[in-house]
């Protein structure tokens, strides 16, 4: 795939990643692609321990002692601990298309989706059959909460902290909103995948959610946070009297994950606990503030999203055009993603913006944003 | 969940399979779980070094090396290099649940399904919406090939060897269902999850889908030959202007595998080239004497797929009822499949056979027949 301008406006963002995966400078996807730490690199030493231990342990266990390590990590004390109460997925998309499909089999109006966000979520719902309406953010987090839950909708989907704004959906807003839901019947439904990068989201939301009342859905991701090859789960939590048909649908698609990555989740968990998440805090702050570093002179050049601290960073280009600096960028084998996409019910918006990813060794993401800078000085 | 007789019935397979998930005599699922060999435990103690090519070399190579080792190792040598014509997946039913999605996007008639099949096929094709004609295994193989095709469906789907019965759809055959396919615009689909068992299915199906000139789709699995703790992945390949939107809807549910688990399917592909693929054919043989010799005296018992090498074994109960025999094993601790589910348009079918898993160690495996035989001389 070869994209003009065109093209690149009909691809969608994961098309866009898939040109950049073989690229020694790509910052375009959200996965974690840096370093791994001495502590990191020492269980990938036990690897075969681990599979050993995986073989030998039954999966039950396995899977209730990923859960645990992940969940308490973010603080998120509060979960289903019975059998089902939270589905493991080979990944959160794939928990993203069966909480999808579960909604389209319950019936009732459009979804309501936060806007902008990644265009997978849009696309999967869409895909489904399902009519979106879109929340901006500001409503969302500052409007009536009558406008955050939009008449007549089914669900209302939010991913907090938001990809690729970094804005966190906080805890007092989060129970007026579920209220809002639990008043009308509307499933509220969370995608959390980026919620390790920041403290302000470690708090207990499957608690709000039970209870307000309401019917609701979690996605969470283990594969945003550690290098370990994309070997990871997503996670599809929620509560009782949902009403969808999460669990049938998960058993169509998988047995279960594979026992290996959960001891793998269990283990990095551990290491995040024990001061490596501390430690990828402070990894991704030093990125995001090489990136505006190199940038800060550049004219018309701005960082919307100044308190943000998941592993993406949005730029603003000003009045320059994001695909001519996406496509000067890529002449030069440093990928990015353009923003356009994000804003899935209004793409203009984000004509004027590109995502740098900052889960990346700092030499690449230097070298990458120096790069940058030329082609905006230049443009 | 701890199901009645009439709950049972409700229970999809993989439903049934999670129960056995922690027991020792789990003979249910047929994912392999049978000892390492010698060769292959010497690849799990290189898996630090793995993880570490896994880092080090672009993903394109990597998925090319897999695809190629492993489509070789089957004699599948015609197939798609060029990008997206193999699309890598976390499973096979990943697989299945794109290319349902994709058939429900396209419109036209009902999909015609090999019966009887694993159900989780069904599942997946009607909870995208998609109507479903049975065909007779009977008539797929030797009926008039205009039956083999019913009219009016968008698409006849095969499952090759056929899970539970091992049929396997000889080459002449396929190319003239292929032809008539062609002929009529239907969309061929195959299912190869369990070729890597029989020799008989180690011809290039992708050669003879592309002369036919139907518009085709296969889906490969590396998840039922080698116990590998489901570090897997599925194929889905497809040839030119199979007007489907496979790929895009791929790119919705993922960017890709982890190239961990690419390399450790490069590795395990090479080994069974080396001969371990004999050796695990002549395995499950062993293991599939085993049952026959442990139940060939009780009376009204049979083995219904007297050719199957496939790692799994149908067992004909007679007039005894199946669940029965199922709920008096568990009791015992030991888990199989009814057959019911199997039988998708008619689960009476499959009231008096069950369904035991061969890729076990074979101590265990002779534990759990040897308990089906007290049962079933009980009864």
């Amino acid at each position: 795939m070869s994209p003009s301008t065109p093209l690149l406006r009909e691809a969608n963002l994961t098309e866009i990643e898939s040109l950049a995966l073989s690229s020694q400078l790509n910052m375009a996807d959200g996965h974690a692609r840096q370093e791994l730490t001495e502590a990191q690199r020492s269980i990938i030493d036990e690897l075969p321990d681990l599979f050993g231990k995986a073989a030998a342990q039954p999966v039950d266990d396995l899977e209730r002692e990923a859960h645990g390590a992940y969940l308490h990590l973010l603080r998120q004390h509060s979960y289903p601990t019975g059998p089902g109460g939270v589905l493991t997925c080979y990944s959160s998309s794939v928990a993203m298309e069966i909480l999808s499909r579960s909604l389209a089999a319950s019936g009732g109006g459009p979804v309501a989706l936060v806007h902008p966000t990644f265009d997978n979520i849009p696309d999967l719902l869409r895909g489904n059959g399902l009519r979106l309406l879109p929340v901006e953010e500001d409503v969302l987090h500052h409007g009536p909460v009558g406008e955050a839950v939009p008449e007549a909708v089914r669900c209302l989907f939010v991913t907090t902290p938001n990809n690729p704004t970094g804005r966190v959906l906080a805890e007092e807003r989060l129970a007026a909103i579920a209220a809002e839901c639990a008043a009308r019947d509307v499933v509220l439904a969370l995608d959390t995948s980026f919620r390790g990068f920041d403290t302000r989201s470690h708090y207990d939301h499957y608690a709000v959610l039970r209870d307000s009342g309401c019917r609701w859905v979690v996605i969470e991701d283990t594969g945003k946070l550690w290098a370990t090859l994309d070997l990871k789960v997503g996670l599809l939590a929620y509560g009782d009297g949902v009403g969808l048909p999460l669990a049938k649908i998960h058993s169509d698609i998988l047995l279960g994950v594979s026992p290996f990555i959960l001891v793998l989740v269990t283990r990095f968990a551990e290491d995040a606990a024990a001061g490596g998440l501390t430690d990828l805090h402070r990894f991704v702050a030093d990125n995001r503030a090489l990136v505006r570093a190199t940038l800060a002179d550049v004219p018309g050049v701005s960082f919307p999203d100044v308190d943000a601290r998941v592993s993406v960073e949005r730029v603003d280009l000003g009045d320059r055009p994001c695909l001519d600096v996406w496509t000067r960028l890529r002449q030069g084998g440093v990928y990015v993603l353009p923003c356009g996409q994000f804003h899935w019910a209004d793409p203009a918006r984000g004509d004027r913006s590109l995502r740098i990813a900052l889960a990346r060794p700092p030499g690449a993401l230097d070298a990458a944003v120096r790069a940058l800078r030329a082609v905006l000085l230049d443009a």
